[in-house]
């Protein structure tokens, strides 16, 4: 038993832009499309071809490198800040977005401009992605113990592998349980509007042998009652400095069915995802996404056409709900993120 | 403003069998059926394009009366019963069916066999939709007054005029308040896996001029944290002695939500879908449902394949999460559940 690569990203040659794993396709079609521009890297974040905070943060510093990269001896840092501010408005949520572009705009403030320019933005970018999965590692050492050999742990969208360069934040544990050779099994909400359990989670868990069920969100409360889940993971669009985290849209009501039925609740991520200078949930912008997504599915509309629609692409779940956190600075407790270091 | 008329159900001419609007290819398509056999009732029940636990009562028991009816001198006793069993095997959890077959079944035992017996059950079933149409509207009475003007109410699946031969259970008392004058607005959550939130209360919504917004399950907790919802109105498919109510996978979450945040929830059911034979919701044989169901959506297949699909039709709400009950015998605490008579 190995663990999964699923090319969720990858350089093109000679580091001249990125090849995406195209995620709105999946699991009917595995297709992988050429990002050369920073207009084809917002693109594809924008419209979900990759996703997931992590890997959104590492496919936007590899866009900004690729594209200077291919500026050649024209490089220069007015064009790293203009890539890092055009991309850094694509989603508003997650906040390893912002800090992979900060960290790129940072990086290139002191190097020289041209040639040396776009090496030395391939070469953060490629630490930024090395440091990713690194991470991803830790935080499924840091979950390894919560994930028992006849563990069910139970999900919602998708943290796994195609949300991350590497192995996953909250699927990491079950990844390393399952290397391990623990029998462990996953129930997978299929996390409407976009689906992501149903086709991501399910897909890369299935394909890496792990056993997994799908429900809908509905049926989530239900299972938690029936009394065979171990434990809930899910991953983080940002976390602020009271603990509070803000992760796809209909976490906040599975933390409270978890709760109520005293199954442990964990949020697993890097510490890209922790920002200290949001103090609060309340103080997180919230992403309000179209309509359509919500009145059917890929050209299927099923809602009834007069009605209106509320689209939050992300909700909070407030810190007290959380029981604790797995990051790559091992488990956290809420006043313990402070450790983390970004 | 009138209180609309859906034509969900009907009489064929000469009560030879009945006309049912087909449920599951609303919103797209308004196509009515029509039913004259015990079959085609079963398959229509079983497939849900009659659903709604009163109105599968009420279909039921017009689809026994059409076939009787339609025997004219052949007509037995015999018969009834026979249709009466095999249409009670349809759907296990709505307590309703059973209590307008057992009702069809006891009424043919007074009766003399031939065409006084197909005029007889013709006069049964009717009656039985007509106290149906009277039991949606003390319902609505009932709550009405938790619906002043500039109310919010949230639902979940459709407990409305499609899912009863009258104005519905939950959305009677919008109804009521909206012919009243006052100015009430719904939130719909879709109700995965079959929609009934999106495509059917969406529908009779914004059909009857009552603002509605859509949402997905997982925003339910969100959309109550903004605390513009003024109640949680639901309908029920059984209810138990204790209190306990048997409804739509999703409900109990949707419980535990309001619950946390302090909106009231109401379950509004008319007298037949109480069960005093059924002690507690321990005791609610809950119907699992095909995969196929959870795997997509008509035609369209989002799961990954290699997943399995859990896909219980209903949960169970404890009746200390239900704020009352709205019943044909008024609003109702748990303990005065046994008023109602059936």
């Amino acid at each position: 038993v190995t663990i999964p690569e699923f090319g969720q990203i990858a350089w093109l040659p000679d580091n001249a832009g990125v090849q995406i794993l195209d995620q709105t396709l999946l699991p009917g079609e595995e297709r992988r499309l050429e990002i050369t521009t920073i207009e084809q890297m917002a693109e594809a974040i924008g419209r979900l071809r990759v996703r997931g905070a992590p890997l959104i943060g590492v496919a936007a510093a590899m866009g900004v490198a690729g594209a200077i990269r291919r500026l050649g001896a024209a490089a220069t840092r007015r064009a790293v800040l203009d890539a890092c501010d055009y991309l850094g408005k694509t989603r508003p949520t997650a906040v390893n977005l912002r800090w992979a572009l900060d960290r790129m705009a940072r990086h290139a403030d002191a190097v020289e401009e041209g040639e040396t320019l776009g090496r030395a933005m391939v070469e953060e970018a490629q630490a930024i992605w090395d440091e990713d999965q690194a991470m991803c590692r830790r935080i499924g050492e840091a979950g390894l113990p919560l994930v028992p050999t006849g563990a069910t742990v139970m999900t919602h969208c998708n943290a796994g592998a195609l949300a991350t360069g590497g192995i996953g934040t909250a699927l990491a544990p079950v990844y390393l349980a399952h290397q391990a050779g623990r029998r462990v099994s996953v129930i997978a909400d299929e996390t409407r509007p976009l689906l992501q359990g149903a086709r991501l989670t399910a897909w890369e868990l299935s394909r890496a042998g792990v056993p997994v069920t799908v429900i809908t969100e509905g049926m989530a409360a239900s299972r938690l009652r029936v009394g065979d889940i171990t434990c809930v993971l899910v991953g983080a669009d940002r976390i602020a400095a009271n603990g509070d985290v803000a992760n796809k849209i209909g976490t906040y009501g599975l933390a409270l069915a978890a709760r109520a039925h005293g199954v442990p609740f964990y949020v697993a991520a890097p510490a890209s995802t922790f920002d200290p200078a949001t103090p609060d949930g309340a103080a997180i912008p919230i992403e309000i996404r179209k309509e359509e997504e919500v009145r059917g599915w890929t050209g299927v509309q099923w809602a009834a056409p007069a009605a209106r629609v509320w689209n939050p692409a992300f909700d909070v779940t407030p810190a007290e709900l959380v029981t604790g956190y797995l990051t790559d600075a091992g488990r956290l407790s809420a006043a313990e993120l402070g450790r983390l270091r970004r």
